[in-house]
């Protein structure tokens, strides 16, 4: 638990998955509505602070995420990332992308392309929430 | 194999590790010198299309660069992404991070800030290179 961080003062979304170990949210990105991210419940900074079995059991998440988003979204891609230089909290991005997104084919944090947003379908939380727990 | 992918057609950079599945490069990133790339050997495009065997041998390869890099180069945070928008062939990129590094605290895909880029010891391809045959 670290006061100053936001990870660890907030859940990051709407929460659609939990456990005593992790918490999978959807942010609401307004550019890539679909977007999910895995958030390590404890303040962990980088993926080899964690033992095998935590990491083991982070990476079925994100990889449940990517599984769950491609089955949901049908994306042209998915695009997977573990930044943290901001918050180093350790935290994923599972992002579903679309060739008229408003980034593609550039990373989401490169300069803003068009204007196309591409909404979620009004069930996406629930649908999603269902087949995470299937998956878990 | 695809005849237009440059990951099938070339290794991606100098290749301090190889197996049958993959490789690890070290492509000499002007920005970002000490970057690492596991590239998967087979044209595959999402992690999600390996099946599990498969997926936990290219996990275990990128954070064995992580572990190398943070081991060898002491950086302020290690970024890890999966992304492949422009060339959909399987690669991670394992990036060292250091506050005054000229993307920081952007993504090393964001707007370049300063000039500051910090070189790599010389024997640098030689140590990763002998750690990562340690941890294989």
């Amino acid at each position: 638990m670290n006061a100053d961080c936001p990870l660890c003062n907030g859940d990051g979304g709407a929460v659609l998955w939990r456990d005593d170990q992790l918490r999978i949210v959807a942010p609401g990105e307004t550019n890539h509505p679909g977007m999910l991210r895995v958030i390590w419940n404890r303040h962990v900074r980088e993926m080899t602070d964690l033992d095998a079995a935590d990491r083991a059991a982070c990476l079925h998440a994100v990889f449940s995420c990517e599984r769950v988003l491609r089955d949901v979204l049908q994306p042209d891609k998915i695009n997977v990332a573990s930044l943290g230089n901001v918050v180093p909290h350790l935290h994923w991005h599972v992002v579903p992308r679309y060739r008229d997104d408003p980034h593609f084919p550039d990373p989401i944090w490169g300069p803003r392309r068009r204007d196309t947003v591409r909404g979620v379908p009004a069930d996406f939380a629930v649908r999603v929430s269902e087949r995470l727990r299937v998956l878990s």
